[in-house]
């Protein structure tokens, strides 16, 4: 609101010290980020007392775990204040004409709004499994599905496609003003680490030539698209079982994020490092350092030992917005990487499942892999055996976080090498 | 040496794969930050072995904190880990023919070492107080004093000063290849924020005029120097006293001063944000890039609960460190927003001490201001009182440091934020 109203006064010709920051990337960045802190901070405490109030907290399986039963009492459904605290400040402070920015909103609150039911229901109704699982899945491709169409239809999203024109540089290309002509808006190409030019086009993938090809590789990119958001979502969905755990590995992912999203939207950069110019896309910078706020400022209350857990309210937004996100910039083929920490912790729950199925079947008695899934409880889990087993280095869950956050990190800083090395 | 190494070949006229990647200070800065972590990491469980086996912990004062005897046994002296994480890669990957990266290296070793017999005496000796204080202010001097002189005399420290010629810009220096003429090398410039050119002078202390003014400003600058140096070394002294509150700190601070050093050394870069083009400093990056790479990699041991301290060995280097870089690439008047919890940690010491002798002798007993200091005891403290006099929301070791990071790296934006704006 605050920026499209200095655009309007700017459009009438007014003038005041400040006018002209707002039209900067960088600037609303901060101001967002500043303000997300400052709301998750300020209706983190309030918020907390409110839900205290009216729950009296998650109703929490035994497990077996040390320090877990400590747990209960302790409110859930913390995601509001994260998702309050995205939605305000790019209100306030993002483009909202931008097609990046209502994508990214829109995935907010709808995934909100599934998670919150999850919650309302497990809190509320007593009943332990939530909404079904059904719904959730059928919320994520939907989802999934819009963007999609989206990506393929909008004006807006599309990017300078160098390789087909007869310029070497994005610099060139802007010094003999051919903007238009090099824009591709039907464009399914991504990028992936470690090979030539480090793009990849799904059409390769679409057995047929010509016209029909044309629809059959957006029909695959809008698959995957679904598959990544799904993924994502219930990833970032099962890592929440720590305190601090999916807050602090979703604010370094989107920090790694929103340094791609500023590279490749920046004429410059984008063209130095040698990827992807996607115009526009530097406003899903100022999108994510909301983001970035608003985890920090979550953290505040939910590092261990937390004062209120996120629930499904927020870990679901937050794997989708990843994922989102990811999408808009053409950099889902690096979440594997960057979403490490996500994609073993799923890993490890489909594994422990399956093993212990096949053995089950097999032996008669089911056999595990993992003391325990999802993987940070195995660690947990541990720590309790070897008191009586063997001498094992104890593994209590505020370190389990913090070393699955150093993990995540290097992560980070190994998706933006893959971009370097070719 | 690889460096070197690589240099060298590429001098014989060898060309392999990768040759040129070395040259890179971004593919090097990527190497010693992950050389650092594996140092570390590795280092680390032999280390804490070793040192667990040879002293039987730290000496803890009974401060009546909760959990603080549980400290007990847990091995200190841990900052050889930073250490030798730090000059391992730096050896390997570093430039060791630049000033700048020989001046952060014996930086590093030089208060390592006092740091060290610091330690030694604490747990050999059974000397509780350790060595003597005005031997570790004489270090700390030394060090300043060796740093001011080498600023004063190197002909590679300078930076190129547009504001003293005719060109309007970096690149039009570079594109004139008037390089020579423009690089001040005697120069007691620095950055301060919120000022017209971000500029600020030492000379315009001086209050003298002509040779003398010259002699006069050199003087303040290496006294305001070794203030630096000394103040950041003993603040990050009083600052580490919770598990991984250093290691954390100084990893968010040493990032910032990474970019500032980056972007300081970058032509293009500084040329846009109209701060100092400083050559050379690019390649503290580099050794920055180390010293995260050690600070994460040690935090994976030394988070809460930690399974090693660092000690003095540790905290002195850190903070010299973090003096010394700022100082090298001219921002040393930005660490009162960088090193806010340094800042604030020693401030709540001299604050407390102060009042407590001035209260005793006026009404015989002595007050206090915080229930104790340094600052993050306080709200440790807090914790247990507040069982007895009032409700107060608890705030347990692992969270205090969790939220003086977030501090700490709002910190850091609002640093980054003051050189766009003035």
């Amino acid at each position: 609101m605050i920026y499209h109203l200095f655009e309007y006064f700017k459009a009438q010709g007014c003038d005041f010290p400040g006018i002209g920051l707002m039209s900067y990337i960088s600037f609303r960045a901060i101001c967002c980020s500043v303000a997300a802190i400052a709301t998750a901070l300020i209706m983190g405490k309030k918020t907390i007392g409110f839900l205290q109030k009216k729950q009296i907290g998650e109703e929490i399986r035994d497990l077996g775990l040390e320090g877990q039963l400590a747990k209960k009492g302790t409110p859930t459904m913390g995601g509001i204040i994260i998702i309050a605290s995205i939605v305000i400040p790019i209100l306030l402070f993002g483009d909202l004409s931008n097609i990046n920015n209502i994508l990214l909103i829109v995935t907010t609150l709808w995934l909100g709004m599934i998670g919150f039911a999850d919650d309302y229901t497990k809190v509320f109704k007593h009943n332990k499994e939530g909404i079904s699982g059904k719904y959730k899945i059928l919320g994520q491709v939907t989802l999934g599905l819009v963007v999609g169409l989206t990506l393929c239809f909008s004006s807006q999203l599309g990017f300078r496609d160098k390789h087909n024109n007869n310029y070497d540089s994005q610099v060139e290309i802007a010094a003999a003003g051919d903007i238009g002509s090099v824009v591709s808006l039907e464009n399914t190409k991504t990028t992936i680490p470690f090979v030539k030019n480090n793009e990849f086009d799904y059409k390769w993938l679409s057995p047929f030539k010509g016209k029909l090809g044309d629809y059959f590789k957006w029909i695959i990119y809008i698959l995957v698209i679904i598959f990544i958001i799904t993924a994502c979502s219930n990833g970032a969905n099962l890592t929440d079982g720590m305190d601090g755990l999916t807050t602090g590995v979703s604010a370094i992912i989107g920090t790694t994020l929103g340094i791609l999203a500023y590279l490749s939207g920046h004429i410059v950069y984008s063209d130095y490092l040698n990827i992807m110019y996607i115009p526009n896309s530097g406003e899903i910078l100022v999108f994510m350092c909301a983001f970035i706020g608003a985890l920090l400022g979550f953290l505040w209350y939910n590092s261990f030992p937390a004062q209120v857990f996120m629930g499904d309210t927020g870990s679901l937004a937050l794997g989708g917005i990843i994922g989102v996100c990811a999408v808009l910039i053409r950099k889902e083929l690096l979440l594997p990487i960057l979403c490490g920490i996500f994609l073993v912790e799923s890993l490890s729950v489909i594994i422990q499942r399956c093993y212990f199925k096949y053995t089950k079947k097999k032996y008669g008695a089911g056999r595990r892999v993992f003391k325990m899934a999802p993987l940070h409880h195995h660690y947990q889990k541990e720590n309790i055996d070897s008191i009586i087993k063997k001498p094992y280095v104890a593994l209590p869950e505020a370190k389990i976080v913090i070393r699955f956050c150093i993990v995540s990190i290097l992560l980070g800083v190994l998706t933006l090498v893959t971009l370097k090395i070719r």
